[in-house]
Parts: C-alpha cells; sequence; structure tokens
C-alpha cells in the first residue's frame, strides 16, 4: 500500500471558542491530504479541472480520536481506499506527533462541466491505482 | 417525532470555484440546526457552555445529493436520532425548494470544562427527548 | 440618505480560540450588508454576475471597537459612500444590541467576465444611487 | 528593516465561484505571516496567549492589486510598522511569483485575559523592534 503524507500547522482562525479546531477542520485537512496525493505524482488537480473534469465530494465521514489545538503540526495520511470507474474513495488519518487525532473517508464521482457523470480518464486512473489500499 | 426547522441562506463566501457550496458547508449548517433545536426551546446553547457543558462533535457523516448554489434558500430539518448518558447524536436533511441537498448526523460527547466525560445534565436531557425519532 | 439593515447571528465557527468572534468575520458580514442592500431593491446580485457583471473587491478597512460573541445579534447598516463610473464603495457600521461593533469600507471595481474593468451598467448605478449617502 | 516571509499555498476552500481567492483570505494570510514572524525568532504566540496576554485586531485595511488562484504559492512579507507601549501594527506584502497581489495592515492592541489594556511586555517588545520598519 503506498499512502501520502502532507503535514500542515493548525491555524487560528480554525479554533473556535472551545479553544480547539473546530470539527469542519478536518475536511479541509482532507482535501490538502488528497490533492496533494494527486500533485505529488506530478499531477496537478487543478490542471484536471480546468480541463473540465471535477471530482465533486458525495459523501463524508470523520471520526474524532482526539482535538488538535492551535499552532499543532498536524499529519495528515492519505489513501485510496475505493476505486470504481466512476467513483473514487480517499481514506485519512490524522495525527499530532504520532496520536491519532481522527479518521475519515470522502467519496467523490467524477463529473465534467456540464455536471454529468463520467469515467475517471485514464491517467488520473493510473494514477489513483498507485495509492490504492490491498486488503 | 418533533423535529426543528432552521432557514439559512448560501453565502458568497461559502462557494468555491466549482461554483457551488464547498463541502464543509453542510457541517455549519447542521450546526446551526442543533444549536437552533436547542435554543427553540428556550435553552441556550451558550449558557449551557458558560456552565461548563460542552457538546463536541466526535463523529459526523454526510451523503450530498444535490450541490447548493449562492444565494439558495436552505432549509435545515434537524432531530434527535440517539440519546444515551453521555451521548447525543443529531439527525439532519438539508432541503433546497423541497429538494433533498444532503443529509448528515452528528455524534456529540458531554464533557465538562476539565474536558471529563460527563452525564448529560437532567434539563437539557429532558429538552433534546422531545425530539428524539421513534422507531 | 438611505442605508439598508442587515440581521445576523454570529455562528459559533465564526468564534476563535479568544472566545470573541474572529476579525476575519467582518467582512463576511459586510459582504452580506452590500447584497442584502442590492437584493432588497428587487435587484440579484447572483443574476448580475450570472450576466457577467461582476464587483470584485479591491480594498477593505475595519476598525473594530467591541468584540462580538457566539449567538451575539449583529446588526449591519450599509450605505453607498462613494459611486464612479466604474468604481463603488460601501459604508458599513455593524451594532450589537445598538452598540458599535465595528465600522467598515469596501471600495470595488467592475468587471466583466473576461477581467476587463467595465462601467457599472445603467440599471444596478440607478439601484445604487438611491443608497448614496448625502454629504 | 528586518521583514518576515511566510509561504503558503491557496486553499481550494478558500477560492469562490468568482473562481479566484475570496478576498478575507488575506487576513488569513497576513495572520499567518504575523504569527510567523514571532515565532520565527524563536517566540511562541501560543504560550503568549496561554501566558494570559492576548493581542486583537483592532483595525485592518488591505488593498488588493491582482487577484490569486487556487494553488497559487503566495509569499507574504511582514514587518512592524508601528510599536508602542500597548500598541502595535504590522505591515504586510502577499505576492505571487514576485508579482504584488496585495498590501496590508492590521493594529492591534495588548490585552490581558481580564480584557484589560496592558503594556506589551518587554520580551515581546524587544522582539518586536527587530522587525521594526526604518523610515
Amino acid at each position: 500500500m503506498k499512502t501520502h503524507i502532507t503535514r500542515e500547522t493548525v491555524r487560528y482562525n480554525e479554533t473556535d471558542r472551545m479553544k480547539v479546531a473546530h470539527h469542519a477542520g478536518y475536511l479541509i485537512w482532507f482535501e490538502l491530504g488528497r490533492t496533494g496525493l494527486m500533485n505529488s505524482a506530478g499531477f496537478s488537480y487543478k490542471n484536471m479541472e480546468d480541463n473540465g473534469v471535477f471530482l465533486p465530494v458525495i459523501e463524508y465521514t470523520c471520526r474524532i480520536s482526539n482535538s488538535v489545538g492551535y499552532n499543532d503540526r498536524i499529519e495528515i495520511e492519505t489513501w485510496i481506499e475505493e476505486l470504481k470507474n466512476r467513483m473514487v474513495a480517499f481514506g485519512y488519518e490524522a495525527r499530532i506527533n504520532s496520536i491519532l487525532a481522527a479518521t475519515g473517508r470522502t467519496r467523490h464521482v467524477c463529473i465534467n462541466s456540464e455536471n454529468k457523470i463520467i469515467k475517471l480518464p485514464e491517467n488520473i486512473m493510473d494514477l489513483l491505482k498507485t495509492f490504492q489500499q490491498d486488503e
């Protein structure tokens, strides 16, 4: 199994009055994880969109084990959980100093600029396959 | 089953370059839904926190059926899905003009200001029970 | 002078670890103020953009007098401070229970979908004139 | 004059339906710039707050020269513009590939945890002085 590691620092504005990061922050870090995964292989998520291929999120799940705070160095590990012709699911693990903070999953459908569901282009398929989790 | 309805309008800054609302927006609307539910019964979510009782999110799920766009009037229906001594789960349905946009669920644990898990105070328990879904 | 009043409630996720609303929140409330002003006159900001006319912010200023907290009812008063052929500036006052929280100003240039500066369309000009501050 | 350089990448969720970064994004990048400046000198902004010293923003200004887009590498240069016993102002320049994107300024007052205005602690004063702009 190949995974991708992204590192971010929790921003001040990502915290809320409970003095820890707001739970929506994980979705942003997961997004940085999966675009980082794609960019890491020399593939540009932005170019993909500029070529009329989009991967909107159709489902997400997040389980929070430990809260994260301002300035914490967060490490997001990302991999492919499921890969179909027209759909892809990413898996995520977020950690602070090797302590699990959260796990997550996002499912995406592939659409074109007319909002029609299409097959994942072959080059994206090939790239994503290299990050697919063996089970 | 008693549910609560919250109405919001999709803000400009909640959209992204795909020209629809970013998927993290649902978590914010769900949050407005559940705090609206509590406030609707004359109960103040803010007072609860000022009294040292917190309900942090420990898990969330969202399934998106239709994208929502800038200025869309979004209606969030909220109810109680599960209610235990130290945990509560809310269910949500977001709609635009009666068309389903997304369904969701958040689970919360009850903690005090020392971050210890505690029982839900009785008055909160009683309030939440009135919104509990019969099954 | 004609002004427009928009009412919003400070959201949980808009607070930060200082336990009050993050200062960027004002820009969002000002945005709701000015789009509210335009919508109030039966004019749709969204339609304007769909017709290829945009009013990007090119400058903003905000002076904060008092912090605002979670669940505070914020009232945003909006008016036109300056109106030129290709530029418009809005003025704002944000208050909580009649107490001044912040004052602000945003300047906007009018562009088309090719990113070229254009004259403000006549119908927008006419609408905005009715909100112009007399001095 | 000593300045501090912070580098960030524009996030997907920071864009809006105009397909460029929302103008509030600059406040977040400026915040990363000034906390980066303080952290760069071995000083922890977080520790300062944990010791009951806060620097809330009381005024901000931003002038946008060029829009920035998704995945752009943004460079924020930060310096001290004004330094008084109870007040500090930071200046910022944001650039993409050496092209100016925006300039900004934030003013902060120093307060304690009881929300009282206090003198900037000496060690912070000394640190900030080294970044003060000569004119």
